[in-house]
């Protein structure tokens, strides 16, 4: 259970750092800024609660450790309610502090939306980061790696892949964080929401798939 | 006595590098170099003055500390003593290297402040965003951290934090960093400071009541 | 067989992030932005791949740790293989997000590229930050150094050396992550890539050669 | 000896990086990405030759160390040798990348330099964070403190230090990284040199005095 509040509040703060930066710092910070909040979120995250649940906060992140063996489908399926309802609960706190539920990072591609890349882009995008994600993922915390640095690893890894992405889909690699703007802003990021759903999960597989036949791991 | 010089310090320290990031650099270097300049004071603070007092710099966080058992009530308001000094000697130093006490960085809401965010965002924010960072500092200080990354993880997460927040507050979630600026500006700053005494010690509260009922405690 | 799998995916990953920071993020995310993405790129691999093969991802740092009588001459040339292909990949998939081959990050100098300056000075920068650059990693990674933090030493060197270097050779210290680009955007980066090929491999065997003398070694 | 070929070569990489940044990144980069090339080559020369002379490549720093004595006063002479004539040779290479020497990085104050800031509030300045630079270099590089965090927290304190005062003094907080451009650009920057060697000297021995006498041991 301890570990399902940790997801839950987690995840939540993931949502609330990193849409809350786009939507209340927007131009004031710049893409650049935007990039450091997702990504520092998830260091702050992983020192403040990663000790109790491995803080994936992401369900891709779940999927990939599950298929790297590292975790049960049960528990998985137990964090990924978690990580859902955590994302769906910042958005909602964010949404309160912004006064609107109209911009809330949401994801997305197309005309009007930021770089207005065509959703094959968005797709191949979506997929090649979460697996690269998901791979330094599983390095960092495999056991044969110097302790204490996963965090700062990932965090900065997160960071990188939102100063490549942002143009492109405003970065998901992570269907929670794209879940809980879309179901309150609605229209167009919910009925693209999709995407963000199947390939941060196809990209986690395809990261943990490495794992698992011990192709990378040391 | 050597732990109050060391909270005195650091907290003139975080205030002459946060503030003043604000005050002197500005425009120069944006809201994300002025994030990174209070996240950055505090890491500079945690590995140059932290084995002696533990680095609070904070009222708020001493207050947590507090709540969450680890430090006596008596011990708390010598904290914050040294805290509240701190803030006005830093301020201080920096109005007379800024030459004029009419723009230190104090913190404030509404019309005529940066994003004009009406008092409750800014009530909700400042409460939400202390309980986050108090997380943050009772999870990467607990025993079962990781030896010497609690100073990156805190400053890091207040970089993440001004991302955010400093169009809706200009982000104190520590009453000392508010008061110094305030005390010496005068005017709006101190009419408003009452809101940044109260939200971030309720926050500090409210992050530190988790780990006292051992929710989010490995 | 497992090092050069790492070595292509992790110099793939590098031209990835770097490269599509510069081409996807571009003015949206500045040359700051860019100079983080290269970093970062290495912080990912060297804690998600660097335990299977010292996350080269550079054949100037293979030719540096060769000199330096670390890495014997025959597992060198499998290392450049194995970093010009992951590197050609890495901006194939580059060139598919992106929908040309036009614009990859590709370095070069004089007339109408950046900071437009002339080959001598692209040249110095080259050889002599390529050799601070391998200094720095073999340094980090000398037996006597704090273990684990050599990713990040390393990492946030390179994005020092690119908040310098942009504008005047894009930056390359490293002859894979030049490699990619022009092959497929082929015209002035093709004709100006051998540049990039020698300076990293003489500033690499500079760097070394301190070593191997063991002017700079603890 | 090695130890003097460290700092040689340290000094010559923080110029190299901190004044080259502002050279050749310029506008391209802004004051936060100059901010952050100066605090991470110190970062990489702490990793890459810390370990052979401590890394101060400042005689300010060196000065510091010696009044908290830690350091006799013939190898700070000795160290301050290599240092001044490490930053000479640093900002020649620059000079030859740049192709001039009428814009090396110089420190300086008054009209026509960055923020106007008159002389005292450039004197102030400089003690104070000279001052504060120079305790976390102690508190961090004490016995109590963690292994291995040194470098990062000492590198990330002086990009804090450049995002509060590029617009003041450019920021010396270092006798030789002014020492090196003034000489070759000549003119104000050799006529205002004597404040970048006086104050953070007097700053270096300040913090250090609060080390003498224990009040900040841990």
């Amino acid at each position: 259970m301890k570990k399902l509040v940790a997801e839950f509040i987690g995840t939540a703060v993931l949502v609330l750092f990193g849409c809350g930066a786009a939507v209340l710092g927007g131009a004031a910070i710049g893409q650049t800024g935007i990039a450091f909040a997702f990504g520092l979120a998830i260091v702050a995250m992983a020192y403040g609660i990663g000790p109790i649940s491995g803080c994936h906060v992401n369900p891709a992140v779940s999927f990939g450790v599950f298929i790297a063996g590292r975790m049960p489908a049960s528990e998985m399926l137990r964090y990924w309610l978690a990580q859902f309802a955590g994302a769906l609960v910042g958005a909602l706190i964010l949404a309160i502090i912004a006064g609107s539920t109209a911009n809330l990072g949401q994801n997305g591609w197309g005309p009007g939306y930021l770089g207005e890349y065509a959703m094959p882009a968005a797709l191949i995008f979506e997929i090649v980061f979460t697996a690269i994600f998901v791979i330094v993922i599983l390095g960092s915390t495999a056991s044969a790696a110097p302790i204490g640095f996963a965090g700062l690893a990932i965090g900065l890894t997160l960071v990188a892949i939102h100063l490549v992405g942002i143009q492109v889909t405003g970065v998901s690699v992570n269907p929670a964080r794209s879940f809980g703007p879309a179901i309150l802003a609605g229209g167009k990021a919910l009925s693209q929401l999709w995407l963000f759903i199947v390939a941060p999960l196809a990209g986690g597989a395809l990261g943990a798939l490495l794992y698992r036949f011990r192709t990378l791991e040391a």
